[in-house]
């Protein structure tokens, strides 16, 4: 089945989003994602639907300090699955998270499903 | 939202997957599967659709000399995600495939839906 290589388009996303992840406002943050996006982050957790939704999970990580770092990214067709690494800094807490997400992009190259998978012991105390 | 912690269950089915992915039958394969599971490897390629098409997407490995090797995994509800290397030799050709696949398992631990996230530019020649 023929379809066109966007390996280039969504690993340039992927690595837009993480520095956003890391340095972005909730507004720049929401940009990513279609009207009608999905966010389910940590998976089998509350699933978030529309920007509002995804505004008001995103709000909870503003005020934080941030660092993100790719560790290993796949491209398949219109989606991406990637490791990574996210420090949260919060006063004197500091913890690493290293989930695997998946994203479902749409032909204008916004998200359309985001799917974070971690859980408590994925969670490290710095 | 309270939920059972299924982190080890699944843990030891990822671990007995990839072992059969390794050394397994087409049939030790296709009963990790629940009746109408789906398959789509790579994601954005066709998605078989239950056990018949799921034992002749397996059917195409075996034959192939295989090893695996689990390199991250997380488990987050009743979900798997997990980057593994798949080293596959036929003949004098040999090749190392590093996926990211997803997992989802119904309540009796079978998989409900599997996709693997790769392309072309993950395979390597060894």
């Amino acid at each position: 089945m023929p379809r066109p290589d966007r390996t280039q388009e969504l690993t340039e996303t992927v690595h837009r989003y993480l520095a956003a992840v890391a340095n972005g406002s909730v507004d720049d943050l929401v940009a990513f994602y279609a009207d009608d996006a999905t966010l389910e982050d940590p998976v089998g957790g509350e699933v978030h639907i529309g920007k509002a939704a995804i505004a008001g999970f995103y709000s909870a990580i503003i005020g934080t300090e941030r660092e993100t770092e790719l560790v290993t990214l796949r491209v398949s067709g219109n989606e991406a699955a990637f490791h990574f690494r996210l420090i949260v800094a919060a006063g004197d807490n500091k913890m690493q998270i290293e989930p695997i997400e998946t994203i479902v992009f749409n032909s204008e190259g916004k998200v359309t499903a985001m799917k974070a998978y971690w859980s408590a012991a994925d969670v490290k105390r710095l």
